[in-house]
């Protein structure tokens, strides 16, 4: 987690291994980062039937008192759900129970759901974990304040008791809760991006980058958020150095840091390579999990698409050719949002969102096979057009 | 759970609610049940690297001394590599880190793995949690303690957890865990088992018994095993009665008590109708969910295998009318080993023991669609096997 020891650990343990591999230009570059610390929690059932059930506060959040927050539960189906009930919100502790479509569609209410919350007179708010499926699990994620609206405390619980309050709640039967949280936020501290690179031999200059986030949550292991992105666009580079092969152009490895709860790491690369822009042929990112690779999604110009595709043909024999439009990745946004082509590896998602930010994203939920496919498929595509001729088109 | 209050609420609602329903000949038997008790439980993983991961306490287990026990983990692969290592046991944690084949393949070291653990001097034992599937999720159960052998606590880890551990040892890095439980067995309390019955119009006194579980484990709310099991033979009880429809034999819906940890309600109900045993036509169990039905599994002669798979095509159009051979259920036990032809419920198992004595038996596993089919397949088959001019041959 970001501004945790247990990251600088991993980093300089990294750090330490990207050497031994002969890895070139090994380095990190100097990353301030936020400093949440969740603390203890406890969610306490209160009436009907005293229960104590599973919680997350959400990334960001502020504490509870230290006698916690007791207070009955509001359920609402939305933010306009809230606007029309917004009367009956205040001194209660508002429950947003929507139930996951995407992602996309589901996570504005861990992100905003407490300023939401507040502004109508709440004390706390919760969330229905963001996810399609649960084993009495709940998720954590970021979640943002309002500047002049009172902060509240901000947690997620499981569908299995999201679904049991609405249930209670359909029937008159008032839900009441007190949530203990000691979550803070602490000054900001120093932590690093890792930066590993095969140097090219024609044009050492221009880059093709890849890598994911090196921070994840602090509960589960983070294996597929992001660990695995990380050790397979490592692994992608180290497998080209071994095999002896170097690229006209560098492949760079950047292992970001914060991605979850900032996005630190992807300005401070920006800015780092600022005035090399141009020299950014491509970047590529792994943030969905190591499952059974398609392909990428690639944003760039048309011309270069249609030379990706060529490119992500090369991984047919292992179903991996797929390069459709539109892709890239939370830590390259800024590089993209300045131009430069990006692209992410395209997986099987079908489960990625039951284990994301929960403390079941731990390393047994990857299969090995598919954790080599996916290094595969980053190795063949970073290596080609580090390698190509003509630099990749904008 | 046997010995709670709140099954003992439970069984009282139930009571009002048969009345409610009209059913005939609503009322109880006593059983002598144990009464074991959680009570609070906590694991940490001390070293390498400190951290709280989730445990459940095996129903019957002793708890620890209050300061907890704290002990190097010997991890075994089953029963034969405990032998084999025994001598490295001794004041240790054994845990056995046994992957799901089959229920009855890994279940032994739930019920066993304590007095095992301990003949060979061990001081606690963890057991891999039984089931195909986790998502950071532990499973309770039943455990065994054997005469003149040390009573020590017996808990279940995660999948994931105990993969954790394992691989700790195989790199040679010993895990050390802390393991507090203040499990206790209290005085056994009296529980009751629900009767409720259409008396047959010809035949009265020939039964068709068919029934769930009304106990289940204290963790999650035991939709699955066996609130459905219960719910499911209620309610088709009540669908031929709201039908008005009366067989020519009795229909008795039993909801046995204590199956989880002791079978107390099965016993107690064969030793009831001990005198009538002849006229016992059919026991059918359902417990193992309500997932989809496919038929069920009948243990009875060639004969009555025969009549079973005529009748069960008339569930063909909804695909619930395999009849296999061999089945019946824990509740409905005493009964067959006394010559009553018994069957089980089929149901779709493939996620059965994902759930089964964890957290996540939640109702929202069920799908309301197919609790509908199991309930029409229970009524369909109870009430012709009732109804039959002739008695099912034994």
């Amino acid at each position: 987690m970001s501004g945790s020891q247990s990251l600088e650990d991993a980093i300089d343990w990294i750090l330490v291994e990207m050497e031994a591999d002969g890895l070139e230009n090994v380095g990190t570059q100097n990353v301030l980062v936020p400093h949440w610390v969740r603390g203890k929690e406890t969610l306490d059932i209160v009436s009907p039937r005293p229960r104590n059930i599973p919680v997350l506060g959400l990334g960001g959040s502020i504490g509870t008192p230290e006698g916690g927050i007791e207070a009955e539960v509001l359920v609402v189906s939305g933010f306009d759900d809230l606007a029309a009930r917004s009367a009956e919100a205040k001194g209660k502790i508002v429950l947003f129970n929507v139930p996951f479509t995407s992602y996309g569609e589901t996570v504005v209410y861990r992100r905003n759901g407490a300023p939401a919350a507040a502004k109508a007179g709440a004390v706390a708010s919760l969330i229905r974990s963001v996810g399609p499926y649960s084993m009495q699990t709940p998720h954590t994620g970021s979640m943002r304040y309002e500047e002049d609206v009172p902060k509240i405390p901000h947690a997620a619980i499981t569908l299995e008791d999201a679904g049991y309050i609405q249930r209670m709640s359909e029937r008159g039967i008032s839900v009441s809760v007190r949530l203990h949280m000691s979550a803070e936020t602490r000054p900001d501290v120093m932590s690093r991006n890792v930066v590993a690179e095969i140097v090219g031999s024609e044009f050492p200059d221009e880059v093709v980058v890849m890598g994911g986030h090196i921070d994840s949550w602090d509960v589960g292991t983070g294996a597929m958020d992001d660990g695995g992105g990380c050790v397979a666009t490592w692994e992608a580079l180290r497998i080209i150095k071994n095999l002896g092969l170097r690229p006209r152009r560098t492949i760079r490895v950047v292992l970001w840091t914060n991605e979850e709860n900032g996005l630190n790491g992807g300005r401070v690369y920006r800015d780092s390579v600022a005035s090399n822009l141009d020299n950014h042929i491509l970047a590529i990112e792994s943030d969905a999990g190591l499952f059974k690779p398609s392909g990428f999604g690639f944003s760039g110009s048309d011309e270069a698409l249609e030379i990706m595709r060529e490119v992500g043909s090369l991984l047919a024999g292992i179903g991996a050719d797929s390069i459709t439009e539109g892709g890239g990745g939370a830590d390259i946004g800024p590089l993209m949002r300045d131009g430069v082509p990006g692209m992410g590896l395209s997986v099987d998602r079908s489960r990625y969102f039951w284990y994301h930010h929960s403390p079941a994203d731990t390393i047994d939920k990857l299969d090995p096979r598919d954790v080599g496919l996916s290094v595969a498929t980053l190795a063949v595509v970073a290596f080609v057009v580090a390698d190509m001729p003509e630099r990749l088109p904008r």
